[in-house]
């Protein structure tokens, strides 16, 4: 590849976060084929033209085939809601583009086994938004769970948890409408499982409890409607690796913003994370004199790749977004055919796979088995 | 009561622990009867004449027997193996004496019905050693549950870890003997259940899983002996206030050496605590602008009684012992009469069958009901 | 301003991170003219070439003058070594740029003096690079201080500590000899200094220790060379405001790898912050019952501007790169004549005057006043 | 020693404290003569007859000298205020008793070298109640020092704050008054000296600045008295050593409760420690993979005696009234003249004479030295 024509659906959250690492993803890795940021979409065109300018795209319109039809973009960045993704998803690779997408794939399995079918058929590299597995911090201890620096791993526990639904006095918004999903188990539940395929292989089977902690909530113009969504989730998780552990997910755990927190025991060690403090992990092994053992908070470094492409200076700091830079190398990688640290659409439909097999367990009460 | 006198029966850990809290109460809390420490049991004269003079006993005694019917004796502290609890607490309240017996109660829940039993028939106080719930940090956060400071409770989370079972390479002993129980759930979770317990209320249903992070041990001769017993125990939890949350505990969590964790979680806040830091406590509101709210950590200090016995200062910190100087002076308020903060054998009884639903809950792949 | 041209001079360290700001400020900030990188000099027209494709520059330059003269160059970033930079900084401004000059301005007052009064003379934005205190938390911070939220400050301590000297093994480089400045001092030292300007005001006089952890240290090619610089300096502080308090800095201090601390003491409350964990601080006040007062670790969030211009969501974090994003926006305001939060080269001026008071007052073993 | 007859003049903060340890200690080491609590002396017959029940003490009396004269005393605990120290442990000693007082020795330089010359004169014990240094994890910090695991130590930060006198809205009382003493220097810079002398050996040269938060404060009948003590001092510090550093104290330190923190840095790792968490400490060393380096927080553990005289198990953590049982076992050892872990008089000496020079350093404005 000597250039990168990229197309962009969406420029909210996500759409800006994508934008920002397609500015910098050359000046940062200097590694990369020139990018090209060709065009845009939004839903009107005055929208369109005002980001495009702002994101420094070249082109933009109000119709989004009009980005996966775009003969200049060779890959397209798709940061809709979900009900959208399969849609454009599947246009995109029909049309010969790579395709960057957010997670989670779809609502629907059915949707999600499409977009996986339309990326195998097309030979294009699909890659879904999980950030949290970019962070240099979480590839280290990626690399330390294969070195075997903690022994052999037997118990996890993952946590995620953000407190944008914790006010009972919050008005209902769409969030809660049973059409939006199960709830906190598609909103959160498949970052920490992310993890879990990279760091520790796929889950075999699971058993769920979720909880409304507010039953109804007001609507803005007087009155109540009930909620439809479950905001909590609890599951416990057998791995096929043999591992078992929890995993809890949040939208109303008060005090939280943006925790994604992880513990890994093995026989020989264990190690910590929260996404909170995401530039530090904790490492405890059990080496020396048991006087002298106790977890070891190690900070973001440049020995830690690719924190070096961005900074020569240990404990300086990553920020979230850069996650996205990094995501975006390695899609770039995957466009070009090489190894790849990337959630393909093969193994997102594994989680969605997974969070469907705890939405089972809630309902009849009993272990369900993710399905292959 | 104007004076009273102490038997004691076991000397190790729980033992001596007691026999400090015996020696500190009255110089601690200033208000109590005078206290004798009368009669002491242990394996063997000579180490029961050794220990009295050590722990301050005037009399010592290879039979326990003589301190549950010594006449100077109004109170038994029973701090032997759980496997004995039953018959020697039995005998003391059929003497006619309070019993402070540590938990659990009993292996067999028949033998806690009897326990219970014969404690309602006597009219003594019996009181279990659940020194956690003494923490003053414990009691403010119970308070501040009491006064609605977050809310309505809707979901928790408990831990209790520790590592002293984590390494693989450790001797098979008695606790991976089926005949000593499940595991860590009755050697840890009725811990957690103390704090729930006396915070929350009661667990209505539960849905457990347990694991053995090691199938075998070796054994010191050579050879190797499959482990019988569960050392981790993952479990969710419905409790009869209407909140859920999840309770998981370890004895093979390496870099875990006195965790007892919980998080909790209200509609208008949420607490922290983790025992291995129990001189503060995390506490957040949803009050004031929210650029300026966090989790506050918050000190132990005389605004925490009875730190207030312990040290006029704050931040200045008491240890795990001091709780069960607190657990002595609460008994002592429960030999009289007076309203007590305390796990009694009625109480007790109830956590015990919680225990007993969880693994029956794991026997059967699905919820088991708490029988009240 | 329509556009801004740039040229930059030097892509180390800070070279990269000033072209990364570059890049990404109108993606982030939506609101800034046309950024066109225009022309990059180095050492070597290879490297440049290499550096211009990498960083997205349009020309490239072994000749630095090339920069400052080109005619479609509005602003120059200067990222050089200090040596170079008033001779490279007056050029600029002499011919009508902008400047953007990494700190410290240079080794002698007597250049940074020339420097302060040709951006004088100019009438250009004289902006140096303290990206500290353009972090949202530390601007937050500063609100509060503003808005009297803990009171008068009466005390400070201030710490900023680095362990890449640390290791007595290492080999004697230029950073030992004394041509490289005092050490700690001019290294670190002004980093803090940038802090106490912008949030308490200026320093008035100073008492300062220095010490060598090391008196000689290896040559790669066998036998020691004495060091020339001071790696540690201690110092007593007296601000202008009234306030007292120390700034320690080392070189040499093992496991802190971007620690820049501090302490703010007031009337009514106190705050704490740690650049290692640069996404929270923590804020105390005297308020409410004392039971629960405590510090509040306070995370990062839309709720400290431009926060929200990075990302819509607290606690997600930002990282070191994106302070220097913020610092370019403030670097547009102040080349358009808006309020700009910055240290020009008249304050830059006063802290490096501040550093060589705390020199000469080490020298003389007494007290030192600040010049003004 | 068969048996020990115990002394304890004063019962508040202190007292009651030394009340416990001569409770505990026996119960807790069991390996100590049989403690008698013979006589106790208070300000009033009654108080002293309620505080005599309450702590355990045969005797009560409000004439001090009764204390000292007893013949069945064999040492006395001197928890007076500091001005009656010299007197009381002068006349104990010269009446053969071994003596425990609290610090610090005398207001006044002459005071404190009589109670010296008293001690040595008497050939008895004379402790001074410095018991941070008695800590377990101070102990085992002390231990890795002596060991060189973290090499030379080259420079150290202490600091000792609380915020009991940070309202600037609270009365005047004597602690502002001029004869109660300089202020923060020996109320608290004596603690963070008592580790420095333990851990690093003694300070050469010292560097002073005071200063007063607050000029006047609010009398309770109307009106202001001027402020006429130091609440916050500021030291520079070199060590006999050759170490240098800071140490910072302030009474008017808002969340500040307990906190005694240091910081060391050797050639070869550094060690972090804070009263506030005394059960724990972090253990940086340069050793193994820099990728996997970090501060290691280590728990206070049965591996740091005499933690194990408490507690078998790691984690679970003492209280500072424990570090005084130490004290007094401690103390035990020196009245058989058995090697001591101390601050005894002379030593108290030099840690006075140090606060004293700081002191001098301050009113002259230049460095001074610590007379041997």
């Amino acid at each position: 590849m000597e250039s990168v024509g990229v197309g962009l659906i969406g420029t909210g959250y996500m759409g800006k976060c994508h934008a920002l690492a397609w500015n910098a993803v050359n000046p940062v890795f200097g590694d990369c084929p020139d990018i090209r940021l060709v065009h845009l979409a939004e839903v009107s065109e005055d929208l369109a033209a005002a980001k495009a300018r702002e994101l420094g795209f070249e082109k933009s319109t109000a119709a989004w085939r009009a980005v996966v039809e775009d003969p200049q973009v060779d890959v397209v960045s798709i940061t809709t809601p979900n009900a959208f993704h399969a849609e454009m998803a599947i246009a995109a690779l029909e049309g010969g583009k790579h395709v960057w997408c957010e997670k989670p794939m779809a609502p629907a399995v059915a949707d999600a086994v499409r977009m996986r079918d339309a990326a195998v058929k097309s030979g294009r590299a699909a890659v879904l938004g999980y950030n949290y597995i970019q962070n240099p911090v979480m590839r280290h201890i990626g690399a330390l769970l294969e070195a075997g620096e903690i022994g052999a791993v037997h118990h996890v526990r993952f946590e995620m948890d953000e407190d944008f639904m914790a006010d009972p006095k919050a008005h209902f918004f769409w969030k809660s409408e049973a059409a939006s999903g199960y709830g906190a188990l598609d909103d959160f539940a498949v970052h920490p499982l992310s993890l879990i395929h990279t760091l520790l292989g796929p889950v075999s089977s699971v058993m769920a409890d979720m909880a409304k902690p507010y039953d109804r909530r007001p609507l803005s113009d007087g009155g109540h409607r009930p909620v439809e969504t479950f905001d909590v989730a609890s599951v416990l998780l057998r791995l096929e690796s043999g591992a078992a552990g929890t995993l809890c997910v949040s939208r109303s755990a008060w005090g939280r913003k943006g925790r994604v927190a992880m513990q890994i025991f093995g026989s020989e060690g264990a190690i910590l994370f929260d996404q909170e403090r995401m530039n530090e992990f904790q490492l405890y092994r059990n080496q020396g004199h048991s006087a002298n053992q106790g977890f070891s908070t190690i900070l973001a470094s440049p020995d830690h790749p690719p924190y070096d492409r961005f900074l020569p200076a240990p404990g300086h700091g990553l920020g979230f977004n850069d996650q996205k830079v990094i995501e975006c190398r390695q899609l770039l990688s995957a466009m070009s055919g090489d190894p790849a640290h990337v959630i393909d659409f093969e193994e997102g439909l594994a989680i969605e796979r997974t969070i469907h097999a705890m939405a089972r367990s809630f309902e009849e009460g009993r272990w369900a088995d993710v399905p292959r």
